[in-house]
């Protein structure tokens, strides 16, 4: 079975794909409002991209209002936002991150969280949050009146004591139990992983492998 | 504890990135060489970002020689693209799909996988995915010497049957087992999926949840 994507409405490709590209990881963006309210919401249409320099990608809408247009507002304006990870135990108040208040009013209090200060952009992270990367405006392609993609350029990464070995840089597991995007309700837990190496000609360079 | 990018090498960046931007979806990309060879490798620098335009980025090596320059080369060169998404039935041939081989020796005997036609391009897909997003070049950014990102339209979507519902585009979990990236050699099988909705003021649509 195949489907031509030329003839399919938007909500069709919508489905088919958010359901198919699977995990999505999460990312709840802060991003500060022109009064210096913080805008906080989830977006699964992220991911890094590059390492030198270190980019993120952001899947932005730019149509209907609601919390994500603000988000994608005040990235063009500010030209900065912060990426924090969501874990196990800020999973609800992620996904209550997501409704759709006035833009004059933040959604942290509603979710029951809070902020802290970045250490060298303006726009404060999830203070609850185990991993906040401090993101700089790369470039935003505009690709739709609907769409739009920001790529940041990560400056900064705060993690929770505790999680990465500050010598090894090496991370704990056990202490991260960060969920993945499914799609329409559903989430997912990673606690089922398994291991697998590149065999020869070339079982050395485990960078490859993305 | 924070990281302050600016001063770190480009291992340790790409190493802390990995570790915490989890699960990661995988695209095992197929391209065509200049001798008709095809090109297959494995990328979690991937995700689906747009659905109108349909679009999808991979983040792609151009440093080191290997079978990741030559995707990011024929695609350069074709303007052209599969991604094969994996499941478990083929996670194993996706992880040989990464070993270094010669440009004009192709990674799918090596990985025992095979090809099939694509319906509106001419590179073909891989037999054994679950899903093919046939996808033509819509814009590559070359962010540094050693990493491209490559924008993809997808035209044209194959689904193995039984996995999505042709009149209701609706898919079956239980028919389709994708797994995702964590870091080093882990990956992650997504059975443990939960469910969570958008609390008020907003219950409604979960378009908006991406």
């Amino acid at each position: 079975m195949w489907f031509d994507f030329k003839k399919l409405p938007r909500r069709s490709k919508y489905k088919l794909l958010t359901a198919t590209v699977v995990p999505r990881p999460i990312a709840l963006v802060t991003s500060l409002n022109f009064d210096g309210t913080v805008n906080t919401a989830p977006f699964s249409f992220f991911n890094v991209f590059s390492e030198e320099p270190a980019l993120v990608v952001l899947g932005l809408e730019s149509g209907p209002d609601g919390t994500r247009k603000h988000t994608t507002e005040n990235i063009r304006e500010r030209g900065e936002f912060v990426v924090n990870l969501v874990d196990e135990p800020i999973a609800d108040a992620m996904v209550r991150c997501a409704a759709r208040l006035p833009k004059n009013v933040s959604e942290l209090p509603f979710a029951g969280l809070s902020t802290a200060p970045s250490k060298l952009i303006d726009t404060p992270r999830v203070a609850e949050a185990p991993i906040s990367l401090e993101c700089r405006s790369y470039r935003n392609l505009e690709v739709s009146e609907i769409r739009t993609l920001a790529i940041g350029e990560v400056l900064a990464m705060t993690v929770r004591d505790g999680i990465v070995d500050p010598e090894t840089l090496r991370l704990d597991w056990d202490r991260y139990n960060p969920i993945g995007r499914l799609y329409a309700n559903r989430y997912v837990r990673l606690h089922d992983w398994f291991e697998m190496s590149i065999p020869e000609p070339d079982d050395g360079d485990q960078q490859g492998s993305e």
